[in-house]
């Protein structure tokens, strides 16, 4: 009664079912307990495409739903995330003490848990600190690069991975030849010159809606800022990344200035 | 007969069956010609993994085994990758024509076919251009973080991915706070000044003789190099990948020089 819980974090890909690992499926089978955020409104689909991947991997788990708390916006961004996962450990606990599960607990996280996830975060703030397992899942850059059949970097190249935030307050990143954007739900690579670089882009990668656009981002900037306002109107959500690459032998200025 | 041939990039992960996913699964057991390399002295592991896990699939695909040329090391480095991919894509061709598969051909690619890996750009020698598919799995660098159980970035941070070539040659990419090094067969870091940066090494990783190593890169380092040595004279091959972290706030500077 007294032995240290475990609490396994499972990848389980950007939303297609067939990304899942064998590794996951057989952890979502083991696990004795397996939590889920409440549906939202806005992204039905992902919510139902969860259970389905929990049905199709045979697991007796019980299931229990545990609905996520609001960010406090007005507070600064640092501040606002680490008091955000405050609440939701204290969730988490709660919801661990009320259902006593007699093993392993598993928490299914879109994508890869190591990749602009916060769920080894909020696991940190557990208190009695878990035994954790990691099971990698498939990122949706993965899912990206594998939809436009493109390699991430080029020969012996290096890859900035970087926030749409990142991206809007610090510009281009110094002496960066290929740059991948994540959570950026504002377009930003609007503000950067864009003369000499290629864009690759993906919405809902790996789904049936799955949309992709790419070119020179002069030009092809335009048209996925209106792919993205028509895709997210139809379907109420919206998830996508980004590539950018500079032409070979020239590496683009480390601060952006609006295009 | 004249229609475009499909080839198809299947990745992975990077050595235990269990990271192979549903679609990666699905896609071996519809390929009509699985092409792999031939059992080198070395990698001899590797290769019987290759065949266990397309054993596991349970395909009828026709299986043909090919010889990899060796690199012509005396020619400076981008002309001899070059060069290589040329004599790859040639040995490719002749595979497929001797064949004659009735469906897609397909490549099992360690780890995820746009993550340091060649098979994209020898696939675009190929004449007729085949049509490509793409499946991703899983990298080295998503079996490391979750091995150790940690995210690959900061809160709103960016993570350099480079190769060890770049970091001896560059030092410690300009204005980075997380950098992820592959395809480093010389312990590059030691390169780099070991105060203020914390490394999360692992060899094998996913695989039972998986050895991980993590700490302050001062002391930690030297452990690793023994670590490396006697693991690859025990097993006659190794693989291995790390994580290098500067402290919050302090970011190190863009030249190393050697510690």
């Amino acid at each position: 009664m007294t032995r240290q819980p475990e609490l396994w974090l499972i990848g389980i890909g950007t939303g297609n079912p067939d990304h899942v690992t064998l590794e996951a499926q057989l952890a979502i089978r083991d696990a004795a307990l397996v939590m889920v955020p409440r549906k939202g409104a806005d992204k039905a689909d992902l919510a139902d495409l969860r259970h389905a991947i929990l049905a199709a991997s045979g697991s007796s788990a019980a299931v229990v739903e545990f609905d996520m708390p609001t960010r406090d916006e007005t507070l600064p961004y640092a501040e606002r995330v680490s008091r955000w996962h405050d609440r939701i450990a204290a969730i988490w606990a709660g919801t661990i003490a009320a259902a006593r599960p007699q093993g392993p607990v598993a928490l299914l996280v879109w994508g890869d848990p190591g990749l602009y996830d916060s769920t080894l975060r909020i696991a940190a703030r557990l208190d009695p600190a878990p035994r954790l397992r990691v099971v990698p899942g498939i990122t949706a850059l993965q899912a990206l690069t594998a939809a436009h059949a493109i390699p991430l970097n080029r020969v012996n190249g290096a890859v900035t991975v970087t926030t749409g935030r990142r991206l809007r307050d610090h510009g281009w990143p110094e002496g960066a030849e290929t740059v991948a954007v994540m959570l950026d739900g504002e377009c930003s690579f609007r503000q950067l010159p864009g003369d000499g670089l290629t864009i690759w882009w993906g919405a809902y990668l790996g789904m049936p809606q799955q949309v992709l656009a790419s070119g020179p981002l002069a030009g092809t900037g335009a048209r996925i800022v209106a792919l993205r306002t028509e895709a997210r109107a139809r379907h109420g959500w919206i998830m996508d990344c980004y590539l950018l690459r500079s032409e070979p032998g020239r590496i683009a200025a480390g601060n952006a200035t609006p295009a």
